[in-house]
């Protein structure tokens, strides 16, 4: 898994100086070479070891990327794009050095078409930057992993996070994007027609990528209107089964809820003791629903009656904001009370996506195998998606402490694999999961390859990531 | 535009020859080279002249797809996937000749995962049947191009209709695909969980492909749960404008619509004719939704007020199956109540997409194009989504009829790409508008062909169509 594959690859030494001159020459201050900047761009949230770039260009502009892409293709030298760093899988590192692109400054919001529904952004724009520029629209993107993340870095991972349930992944946001290719030039993928069946569907194939087949200059998005009303609440149940049950049923009766999130007893536990609270220490779901008043209510009752059906305890839930928030205080906190239980271990988030009829099955066999090796980890899951992640406390300071991580991870995505899942249902492949991409696909990955080589010939764009190059 | 693309390129005779010679041994009576055979297979429902595969190959299985390419990879013979011929663009025409793939034997119903809302099909299952064979699940399969469209097929096109403004299109609604590749070797795009950031999204690479990167042999398909209720009605306006505010407001608002189509005064009238009924020749709202009692006749009033806020008649709408039908009769009977406005003549459907705001310009400058120009021509649009249909009669018989034909498609597509939209929504290019697709994204088509070229080096797969081969 991730250290075996986060090598480092062989460095074109006299193709990075050059570039590195040129680049200097051309950009003066907002091209760094420093060892701060260099790291800064670099650190991962994982336990992937940082692989430095030689330098960081602070990109202003798409000209700057063209500019950058035909210094750094005529020199053979990689370039990682760099949004906000929040990638858990080895996204910004440069396993054989090169460039990194830093978007911060281009941050603008480029366009917003409010009767379109739509809008265009810089790929430095965090979502919630995005969300604070939309708020007098009447319009939001809904798209949250959690993280700040910049749009360009949740375009490249093909992001989801909370509510995907609802309004899907980046995947279904996305109507366009311009990206720079190898040969230095810009394209774009699409118009802004909500629909289209013009030739291949390049706006997909960039989204996901992971930075491999050029740089993004700008996205066009699609939005919502904030609903009216968000109604929320939290159900505790007996076991993790019964709540997965109680989630199928909402799936499968069409209601549309917005949020529903699955923590495991072991988790709340955690949270009770971070933030003081007094849940009941059961697998417990958090919901959220949006809509209109009437609607609200209708599917708030709906879901107490599927709730009390799978042998779920009372749905208390609530419209006004400051009490939804309370209630979902635990789920907010999730990450940080983890932590907290063991705060001089590291932590790694695993990211198996199953169908949900195997969502049950997966993460009980995941709590069994937890207990059987006496591993600390939690579990926080987007159930109505069939993906989950498991927060694994573990020692990363010695070889045994990661091979027994190493090892939890290969029998956790095995087990997703063999109920027809995936290894990733929202951070990419990145250096971490390279060997469980060939194991998930196999032969295909070999299509990938072919797709990667037709249009990044000189391995520029972001190398060692998704799968070597043959 | 069409006929120019359509023209005959260079046919391999020798390696033609090889090739149905072996298929012939292997395959016996399943191998069909007679002329009616032939000729069924590369009928179309365009005006775009027929051009016959040299035979036919009726294929029971995976196995026999990889048989059959790799015969035709060995000898370099074009192969043409069939499902049943309801492309509008010249999908299934083999301008080099070579082999069709008929999959009308390939329709078998492979898994259905209830629990998971998913399914997996051979090719050849027509949506028809698939609705059929779901019945008793609860569940249905909501996507609706009109034409009883094989999955095959409408995967290739990337086909929506008319209820993508509320479960989306091909693209939204396929998890996976089967496909044989260019070396003859099946392989999978993704495992069946509902998302996934393993790699480059393979799956919306082939949705969309027209049969041009390999041969699908089975799509995993998203499923719906059949609507508690379906509501529907009819609501009048006085002009296209009023009626396109009040498809905007709809979808701002959130308002789930389920179809929401125009027809503009002239079918109107056309289908008044045809069917002998009596609705006031005006631009007029055809909308359904799908829910529960209560959902249904809350949208229902929200959008008559809506309606009548941008000036429109009355909203009549119903949950009665019997009633809606009837009240949805000229929706249905548009094509025919089109044609028979002119039996002689030929008709082709056009297939502009435009940012939802433009909608209303872009129908009015069409309506007055058609006008100044004498054409017959009639709208029909998914107004939802910004895509609408000219149904044009004209003269196929002479040039001269062509000509005004060409030239009206001509300035229809330039309109809309003015405006950022697309010249095809759902028909896909083919070989009807590789020359729109030029103009509309430029520089992208080259690395379309770059894609194309690294997994089709011999372009076997569907050549001649969506862009030539450099």
């Amino acid at each position: 898994m991730a250290l075996k594959d986060a090598k480092t690859g062989t460095r074109n030494e006299a193709g990075i100086a050059a570039a590195i001159g040129v680049l200097k020459q051309r950009f003066g201050e907002r091209f760094q070479t420093g060892q701060a900047f260099r790291a800064q761009h670099a650190h991962t949230t994982t336990y992937i070891p940082a692989q430095l770039p030689d330098g960081v260009l602070f990109a202003e502009s798409a000209d700057d990327v063209k500019a950058a892409v035909k210094v750094c293709a005529d020199h053979k030298v990689p370039i990682v794009a760099f949004g906000t760093g929040s990638s858990l899988e080895g996204q910004v590192n440069a396993p054989n050095g090169g460039i990194s692109i830093d978007f911060s400054r281009m941050n603008r919001v480029l366009e917003v078409n409010a009767e379109d529904l739509d809008c265009t952004v810089e790929p430095g724009v965090t979502r919630e930057e995005l969300n604070t520029y939309l708020r007098d629209t009447g319009l939001f993107f809904p798209i949250d992993p959690g993280a700040n993340a910049s749009i360009g870095g949740m375009t490249s991972t093909r992001a989801s996070g909370t509510n995907a349930v609802r309004y899907g992944t980046m995947k279904d946001n996305v109507l366009a994007v311009t990206a720079v290719t190898a040969n230095g030039e810009e394209i774009r993928t699409a118009r802004r027609a909500r629909k289209s069946s013009a030739g291949y569907d390049l706006t997909r194939l960039f989204v996901g990528a992971e930075g491999t087949l050029g740089i993004l200059t700008s996205v066009t998005l699609r939005l919502q209107g904030i609903p009216q009303k968000i109604g929320g609440g939290v159900c505790a149940f007996p076991t993790v089964r019964a709540a997965c049950d109680a989630v199928i049923m909402t799936i499968q009766l069409g209601i549309p809820v917005a949020r529903i999130e699955l923590l495991d007893a072991l988790q709340i536990r955690a949270c009770n003791a971070y933030s003081k609270l007094s849940y009941e220490e059961k697998p417990t779901l958090f919901v959220e629903f949006h809509g209109s008043d009437e609607t609200v209510a209708l599917q708030s009752e709906q879901f107490a009656e599927i709730a009390s059906e799978c042998g779920g305890g009372e749905f208390s839930w609530t419209v006004n904001a400051e009490d939804r928030s309370k209630l979902w205080k635990a789920r907010h906190d999730a990450y940080w009370a983890s932590r907290a239980l063991a705060p001089e271990m590291a932590a790694l988030s695993t990211d198996v996506c199953v169908p949900i009829s195997r969502l049950a099955d997966c993460i009980g066999e995941t709590q069994a195998d937890i207990e059987e090796h006496g591993l600390l980890a939690m579990i926080v899951g987007h159930a109505g998606d069939g993906n989950f992640h498991v927060l694994l406390l573990f020692d990363d300071k010695t070889e045994e402490g990661i091979a027994i991580a190493e090892s939890f991870v290969s029998r956790l995505n095995a087990r997703a694999l063999a109920m027809d899942g995936t290894c990733t249902g929202e951070h990419g492949i990145g250096q971490g999961k390279m060997a469980f991409l060939e194991e998930e696909l196999g032969g295909t990955v070999e299509l990938m390859r072919q797709v990667k080589k037709a249009l990044d010939p000189d391995d520029i764009f972001n190398p060692g990531k998704i799968f070597h190059r043959a």
